[in-house]
């Protein structure tokens, strides 16, 4: 339970019950995201209730079960669910949307105005014994190792951004940036046929890049002078598509800057701080294109099927797994004094 | 001729060879554009060379014929020329390509490394009597008037824009700035089926916009709420796209607080000074798109056929017409003194 910064607790609560339309859940496992440090290091902040004011969607206040990344197993279907039999493996789509505001009206429902996450916003979360979640945000994984499958929540966001870039097979593709994010997009990149540069000051990310696969180039660009490289392996064209996985305003520029004509960065990271653009001289010139995108909309079976067919390994990702009393020493702590080393730390309940 | 700031001259020139592969032109009217006014007031800078230092295609140095947007008549045609007659009215497109650096191989020569104009940065101009150029920028206009061709070339401009920024009928699109640019940007729009709100502060201009039919609604964005306006002409769904046709930081702010989920703001302006984004309020929470182009590369016969159909009413936006000999006084100092009422004053040699 999240009852606020640096206050988490392990507690008994009611068993939810399956109504019409929903599906009970025994999660398996949760993958720690950013948004789960942020929430734990610097208190509740939206899409997370307050104690005093609840989330619109909800109705709760903290505290709140958290985890949004999991996996798990049916173990009940409620009147009306069809497709999703007891004992599938499934993960949830970890939203709560208002249906009714022009963006849910135009299937756009992650930009939905009152958007909220199961795991943050109320509603259970997947770091429970049991979850009952509406029929809509379940997607059954098939074979897919349950493990892996707390990873397809991250993959559908990688996804999503690389829809949204509008990426082709044959296209050279720059990632600033290779956290968890950044790794996904570029395994996304790569199964779609793109050629991957990876950038990254960190020698331990260049190296998971690199041994994973995802990246067919891996650089430093402390040491290496990017858009040479960019430039030898295309011919002297520039990237067709750069992606910001860092959220820094040099990373911006330095991306901008090894488009090729037309080209286009995708930013699918978190900016703090605004950054200066020269709009004329960083896109206009080179007819180019500046696009950013927020979570996943009808990308889960999509992205489940990057995974299951293998065209997309999740397993690597992986560089932990714990149990959910060990949360903060070994799960929060390590994912930010490691963080180099680590990708995705899983917690589960037993 | 172009010799320089403040220094524009009527010379004798030596009249063009036809050359193989190339056609001469008597040139009838010649639009008189704002990177015109700009060189003469500010004085050469790229695309046109210097006195001492030559363009790089060209070879040329100052002086230099102005004039790039340019109606005329077929009066020779060179070796090899098929497709074009003489008598035939056509428009050029001004340009000078290298045809060899990776945008020209990919078809985008708008985006050549070396990029050069006729009328700016020599191989003669629109204020000649005679032009000679290569085949492949001179486009036939059929039936269209050759006072209205002249106007083929900043269409171009905005047509590509609007394929930039890739709009289908049915959309509602925001035009900020309604100078000649923004107002070809709605003609354009209309044309393609959107819906036109064009926020403009000049009056002059808004009756403009009103009078010639190419905004559905316009809005003094001084005195009135444009968002609520964009609000209640989408049922608060807010426009799928916006452009700024004016180019400066708070109409790109304007533009981006207007759009609805997934929004596009393509600029279509220059901006001289860096603006300030924040990237995650103003695209990332709404899957937003910043896009700008420049020029226009294989657009010129989709100009021609929205202008000759009669989709673009290019009549309405001629406000002058003026000799040669005039075109300081009355042409720049009125484009200047006088731009609220002006659109287009086209020149011609007699």
């Amino acid at each position: 339970m999240y009852y606020g910064k640096d206050d988490i607790r392990v507690e008994e609560v009611e068993e939810p019950q399956t109504r019409p339309g929903t599906v009970k859940i025994r999660p398996a496992f949760n993958g720690i995201c950013g948004s789960d440090l942020h929430l734990y290091h610097d208190g509740p902040m939206a899409p997370a209730p307050s104690a005093e004011q609840p989330h619109p969607l909800s109705g709760e206040t903290l505290p709140v079960v958290m985890g949004h990344e999991f996996s798990g197993v049916v173990e009940e279907v409620g009147e009306g669910v069809e497709g999703i039999a007891v004992g599938d493996s499934v993960v949830v789509e970890p939203l709560m949307v208002d249906g009714t505001c022009p963006a849910c009206r135009a299937g756009k429902y992650n930009l939905c105005e009152q958007m909220g996450f199961i795991g943050i916003s109320g509603r259970g979360g997947g770091l429970s014994e049991h979850i009952v979640v509406e029929e809509r945000w379940v997607h059954p994984v098939g074979d897919l190792p349950l493990d892996q499958a707390a990873l397809i929540e991250p993959l559908a966001v990688a996804l999503h951004a690389v829809k949204h870039a509008g990426v082709e097979a044959g296209q050279t593709a720059v990632v600033g940036g290779a956290g968890p994010i950044g790794l996904l997009v570029a395994a996304v990149l790569k199964a779609k046929g793109a050629t991957v540069i990876v950038s990254e000051m960190s020698t331990a990310r260049r190296e998971k890049a690199a041994e994973t696969g995802v990246a067919d180039v891996v650089v430093d660009p402390a040491n290496e002078d990017l858009a040479e490289v960019v430039r030898e392996r295309t011919g002297g064209a520039g990237a067709d598509v750069a992606f910001d996985a860092a959220g820094v305003a040099v990373v911006v520029d330095q991306l901008l800057s090894v488009l090729g004509a037309g080209g286009r960065l995708e930013v699918v990271a978190i900016h703090v701080k605004p950054v200066e653009l020269n709009i004329t001289a960083q896109l206009t010139m080179q007819d180019r294109v500046l696009g950013a995108s927020i979570g996943y909309a009808n990308d889960h079976a999509e992205a489940i099927e990057l995974a299951r067919s293998g065209k997309v390994d999740l397993a690597p990702f992986i560089t932990g797994r714990i149990l959910v009393d060990d949360i903060v020493e070994q799960g929060f702590t390590r994912l930010i004094e490691h963080k180099e080393h680590e990708v995705k730390i899983l917690v589960s309940m037993q």
